[in-house]
């Protein structure tokens, strides 16, 4: 690699962070059952110190997503986990709120056919938009599982516009410095329709509610096959992309490690970034990229930074392209030489600057393996089982 | 069947009906070749003739979309094809330009890398909607083939940006009585990205270009497992909702027979429209019902008589849903009760009442039967065989 | 309908059983969550009550089916079981085993890589054969979670024959009586590869197995578009089909009730039996109808009450095809025709015909009302609750 | 890149040759049209001569498929044929019957209703056999389009049992050194069912056959999300695996470059075979590695090049797998580990050992641009052209 390349990769990384969710470091599984892990983090504050060993071994995640329900109980003094935060050198990035656990929201939320759960759902949104103002967080991030499982389970149109007004008081609620993200999927938990199916529902309801509100696109709720860095580039130029939920899938939302099942799908994304920012370098405001990924079988803080490394590694590749090149192909149509532009930069092994990046941080070559050697995971671990023992904490739940 | 349900059913149908393709009477197929028909059609008039067949004996089908490249040579007097339509009591429905078979569009029609290229393509259509004024359609239908084959073939972002240019220059020349239709297509011919690939991207050009530009919905171009009478709710909710292409398929764009793959999806769509009509009338403006089928193995003109029929069967079944008991259901959360509701009208035998429908207009019991008794498709077999061989039409073409 | 018809299908009920899920009574839910009902059923003895109560109004479900892990704790007398079931009128049909939840069950169960959980794996099998030839049971039914994550996990090879070597070992505990049914599922809760993931693969484990072992067909485990009946129909050839688990999709294992969003597949599928048992009388032996639904809205026991009257609606509407104008039809090669023969017989309306059956047998015209007046689920949702309280069971468990 | 890697990579490649196809130096398209290039091949002559440029660029496509139909006209001396491929150093390959282009095929080949379609479909089978012996290849490939596109059309069983019996009789025609391929495809043509959906069909259909019956997997011709390496990897173990036709996919069969959509897959697939190879050298065959892809956009010639570079890069670096660090990865259970070999090795850049083999065999380092610089395009394409104005050859059909 000469040296062109890899200050191209320098000053790609040195705008690229990744912020990590609480959840991620929580034990989690399928319906099926979920595999414990002696080391995964019982309460905030152990997400905030995982999340704390992240960053300083990446150097790249200084941001930490909470959810509210599972992160802050009554009793969590809010100021405390924002100090906590900082003493590890993380912030408290976008906030979660959760309308899809409770018994209430078996409906739906703030679409439910009953007004009184409408409003409850949405005072805990207007709750989470306040607790990010206490938290000095600038990302209100929204998730629906709302939908019906059967035809004619309920009228479409009649949720849509409670939609619509949900989220418009939302807005009206956010200050000056927070955005709101209004996030798609096509299924799961609902099976007959979502009411947020796609990015098209997302995007008309987030225009609706103001200036405040984009959309954020969660690389796994996507149909088979639908291309992604379209509706990225789509997006993009609307000026509505708010940011992205990482995580990679196979057949439905997997929830598996970024890049991990179509790596050129990950640097394709990044690729239409990179674009926008040399051509359209207007349209390319703060993209919150997010990793949102349920690990079931990995070690929770090692797929975190294995998450990070795998984005920087493709985020650095789609910096190689050679846009000047790329452009006279395409202006001559030739199809073969445009790919081979693509293919070039997604050939390069990116393994040797990016070392030279951590590296001129101070940071281990090998995140991965300097983890490993710290012996965090081992002391983390003993004491969460004592924890666990202590607090009475189940052993998972079954299926049926 | 009681008299009220009669009634309604009756009440749908009097305000139902369908344009037919023009390109449906002629030989179509796979990309493995064309399975030909003696009787398909030839030319324009054969197409005129056919639809009036499928018109007087089905009493629903007035109109009939024309393709222009294939229905327009030079030599054709446009007010000539205007008469042969009047006379057999049919009229000129939907212009669809054709910017996709010329060799030109290699690389896209009105998003091709070359401005020549997308002059001609815009010069096309702008012809395009001078000719349905000329023929007195109302309706301009667009279907574009622009996409990549490749990652990294095309600019996705330009491409949007030349669609938007395009898209406003076709608004500007519409006379007030024409709407442009715009529809949007996953994949194929296109199979890396599809620069109009899903509702969301058709709903923004169409925005963008002006009040009289609406969504065109194909059924057939979804993507699996996509809920597309969501959509349609959503497109009424938006007053957006131009109309549709009426086919069904299982896999891709297979353009089989509406309804013969999955019934309850038809029942589904019309579900929605009803609904509509019920709560929103004034939502609900003129929704152009087309046919958009390519048939390889049925003959061409019972395909379209038993698209007709197949259609008012679930338009009138739809029309048999007991709102007022659905809401009671759906308000107090009855997942099943409402969902039995949907079922119970999809599962009323409406066979009947399509026949007392027909009868009252003086048609035949059974438009199919009175087709094949009729003798037109042996008359017509020959003389078109015999024109087809005096004209030197060849007898298909080969994959490879 | 004429009194031929109605004939076929009290002939064609007269033959055709259900078997209900003992989990079916039990909460479950999405990996997001379960909403939970009072009357739910806490223990074996609850599920055979409610089983009881669906077969006695239905007249069509005399077994159930067990989850041994679910069902039998240590302390569960196994006659007490069978004599229970009995007391209300049904038997204990298919033995389900259980390898997936257990803690050990993270990398496999017979494919572990440890050697250790695999013979903890193979002896839960073989415990469960014995318990089938305790309680009379003629069916083993083998679901695996067995499957991988990510790429390079595991050797898919090696995998594969610790299956093989697992179900011959099966094949050799079973009682003359008893059959292998061995199920298969594209993905969830394995993402990357699942180790049995299409009929290809449990038809190729169950030969080798022996001929005591059949291939199961859970309608919801399939590819998006895949064509179940043909699967049925080359399973039936092959005189390898061992049942069903009756439930529906639209996306992934959506567990919906069947027929609820595709219910002309559900129709093709029973037609493939029937045109069997017309033409090869001899190829169709017992089929083993189950149902294996996970209802998180829907009441359970009304759900299952549903599912077998719609299971027997389109079972019915399925006898009505007339296979001599079909195979006229066919023979003449006129494909329209013969698609309208299964169209007239999925239209025709087998409401009164079902009444009629279930009225010939003593039972209610529509046993879903007939529950619903029975104060049955009141009753034990009070007793349930109470009961749940006394023994301080949990309500419901939390994503993350 | 270490000597032990570039003598593994330079092994691999040693082995692995790639037959191309006659079809692929043709003009082919989609339903909706051809785009034509000048230097299109004619005839069988043209095929041969752009094959021989091909592999005397690349060194690594010794064998050409041919498609009888299209390039065996009743004037066509195939020993002429047999030596022109001589004269540039390839030979002929696998043997393409076309059962599926005439007229006579509308409703099936060897599955047609009509006893005396299915006869002539048979024999040309059989001649194919037997032209293959005349030309000395050893591989039939079989392909059937076979298939029905409406629920009802056909009897599914009936149409098995046909495909069973026409498979044993082209089996018992074989010389003892032909192998017979037996290719399955989802659908396109057929769009309700195809005869032979997927593999397991394939499989049963050649294990009835004959010993010399074997699979052939295209990569294009799965469902979405499903598991290609796992079905290599099962055929490979129960020694069915005949071969690959070579090309990559996003929706349906869209036949574009071999690792254009989907690298990764590309190499997955591949480290199944060398797996295969590491651990049980005797079950890998000879496996007839096949391009079976459709340019409409890139020229054919430099497409043919460029997918013979990629499947040698991606077979190049699933060579570099290293094994034993693996197995101790899966064998302690190290998911992550694991996964990281095989990004490992996917991620090494093999562009300079592909050029040092190039090299050490006399070949150009660059094979697409060496093609470019000799100007052997420029040249045919001014012959063909020429030809094709002599021959008064067609400029290409419409779609309707």
């Amino acid at each position: 690699m000469d040296e062109q390349d890899s200050s191209k990769i320098g000053k790609a990384l040195d705008g690229f962070s990744i912020e990590l969710p609480s959840w991620g470091f929580a034990n989690t599984g399928t319906r099926f059952g979920k595999f414990l892990q002696e080391g995964a983090a019982i309460d905030i504050f152990d997400k905030i110190a995982d999340a704390g060993q992240v960053h300083s071994l990446t150097g790249c995640c200084p941001d930490l997503a909470v959810h509210v329900l599972w992160d802050f109980t009554d009793e969590t003094p809010t100021q405390a986990v924002a100090a906590a935060a900082g003493e590890v050198g993380v912030r408290i990035g976008s906030i979660n709120p959760n309308v899809f656990q409770d018994q209430d929201y078996k409906l739906g939320s703030v679409a439910n056919p009953d007004a009184a759960i409408r409003k409850r759902a949405l005072d805990h949104l207007l709750a989470s938009i306040q607790l990010g103002q206490e938290l000095g967080s600038s990302l209100v991030s929204l998730w629906f599982a709302d939908g019906t499982n059967y035809p004619g389970q309920d009228c479409i149109r009649r949720r849509k516009r409670a939609f619509s007004e949900a989220l418009r008081t939302c807005h009206e609620a956010l200050a000056p410095n927070q955005n709101l993200l209004v996030e798609y999927k096509p299924f799961e938990p609902a099976f007959y329709h979502t009411d947020i199916a796609d990015w098209g529902m997302a995007l008309l309801l987030a225009k609706e509610a103001g200036p405040q509100a984009k959309v954020l696109v969660d690389t796994g709720h996507h149909y088979s096959a639908q291309n992604i860095e379209q509706i990225v580039a789509w997006l993009l130029d609307e000026q509505m992309l708010g940011g992205f939920h990482f995580n990679d899938r196979r057949y439905a939302d997997d929830d598996l490690t970024l890049g991990s099942i179509d790596p050129y799908q990950t640097f394709r994304i990044f690729a239409e970034i990179h674009s926008c920012q040399q051509r359209d370098p207007g349209l390319v405001n703060s993209i919150a990229y997010m990793v949102d990924q349920s690990h079931n079988l990995k070690p929770k803080i090692e797929a975190m930074l294995q998450t990070a490394m795998v984005a920087q590694e493709y985020y650095a590749k789609a910096a190689l392209i050679d846009w000047t090149i790329l452009d006279e192909a395409r202006q001559r149509g030739d199809v073969l030489d445009a790919e081979r532009v693509y293919q070039k930069a997604f050939r390069t092994d990116v393994t040797d600057a990016l070392v030279a990046w951590r590296q001129g941080r101070g940071l281990a070559a090998d995140p991965l393996l300097a983890f490993r050697e710290s012996g965090y995971l081992e002391r983390v671990s003993e004491e969460r089982s004592q924890r666990r023992e202590r607090l009475g904490l189940g052993t998972g739940s079954s299926y049926a």
